[in-house]
């Protein structure tokens, strides 16, 4: 079916998707193990002759996790000549070349790749391997396996880009479950941030986003210290998602 | 020449630069004029088959402004399977086929392109048409002339991208003279922004960015009222462009 495929594609160009989510306050990316190999890939496709970049990338996303609908932004396009390093293409095309000759043919052409990232829930995303991969896993993303390829490149830009994010747009949904409570969400940012934040002032400069729904208190034992759920009040989120958070 | 070059270049990809100038407070954009038709274009190229992305954008943009040195950053890539119109490709293709007819085949393929965008100083940069335009030209942004395929688009997608950096990055770099007032740099932020900004908040906050110098007044009449001039600290502007401002 591949074979038949590859001349329905475009040459040259590919998608990659960073998707990350996030469980047990642990952030986490989604990857495909190689057969015929230890290293790890993203998931990821190609786009056909007609169809637009972004539906490709839609399509690579949900034939790899299920997820039908789901919010993918385009961060960055990767066109280093050598960014898939010709050993790793050679030794690649051989594994590729013993199931199909001639998509290994057709893979082992220079690739651009246009980089996608998603939050995707974690308990809703069903995995699939592609195929010349294994499986496909959450992966905790301190403790990355070898990947091929620039892909660990594309991750660490993945973060950085959405670490920038972090300065001017919301962000939690679908990283957090529909309920949570600002100790959650500020654990979700100090996860991505890489740094400690403090606790009254975060809330502060949260609150005053006005993108929250305050529901009821948290069960806990003791009543008065529980604290409030909230969540993310759908319209008031989309219109600062789409209009920035300024400092000015 | 051009016809020799083509089968150095990867089929179906190209770039499509945004250079961004700033004069008599006016915000500018650097257009190419076509030959044969009344549409403009902006300037942009192809990538040699062992060509960095990145420096086929710095090689493009050098032959369309002289600059060698710019900052030159990728925002988006466009990949829409329409995104530059059959009739329009139809049309155009029969203008270059008769300049030649080898480019002409090539480029009537599905193209992507990814985007770049740049700041210079508009008293430096010596625009130079490419084969298929007349004249390049400075063109006031909120007077743009009839673009080719979805160069508007381009140029729009930028210039969001660009509001929404301003919420987290220093600008000014290249579109401000070396020495410059807080009301100039006010000016340029009003105009990226399309709106008007209150003085003092805007001249604390900045100032609180801690990128400036502070030189010596302004030389006007009314020796009390002068303002301050300022330059860029080199180190401080670029940790912070590095780092982002954060509102956390």
């Amino acid at each position: 079916m591949i074979q038949k495929e590859c001349k329905y594609w475009i040459p040259g160009h590919s998608i990659d998707c960073v998707v990350l989510g996030f469980e047990n306050n642990i952030l986490k990316v989604l990857l495909l193990k190689m057969r015929h190999s230890e290293k790890w890939s993203l998931p990821g496709g190609f786009i056909k002759k007609k169809e637009d970049l972004d539906a490709a990338a839609l399509r690579a996303l949900s034939d790899r996790t299920g997820l039908k609908s789901i919010y993918l932004s385009q961060f960055h396009t990767f066109g280093a000549y050598e960014r898939r390093g010709k050993s790793e293409v050679d030794r690649l095309m051989h594994e590729i070349g013993q199931l199909n000759k001639t998509v290994a043919q057709w893979l082992s052409n220079r690739f651009l790749t246009t980089g996608y990232f998603a939050f995707a829930d974690v308990q809703k995303a069903r995995p699939v391997p592609d195929f010349i991969s294994e499986k496909a896993e959450w992966v905790a993303i301190d403790e990355l396996p070898t990947l091929i390829f620039d892909h660990l490149e594309i991750i660490n830009k993945a973060l950085q880009h959405i670490k920038l994010k972090l300065n001017y747009l919301p962000i939690g949904d679908a990283l957090l479950p529909p309920k949570f409570t600002m100790a959650m969400l500020q654990k979700l940012y100090e996860t991505i941030l890489g740094r400690a934040l403090d606790r009254a002032n975060f809330q502060k400069k949260m609150l005053k986003l006005g993108i929250f729904d305050r529901l009821e208190k948290l069960k806990t034992g003791a009543a008065n210290k529980a604290p409030y759920l909230y969540s993310f009040h759908r319209k008031k989120y989309e219109r600062v998602l789409k209009e920035g958070i300024g400092y000015l």
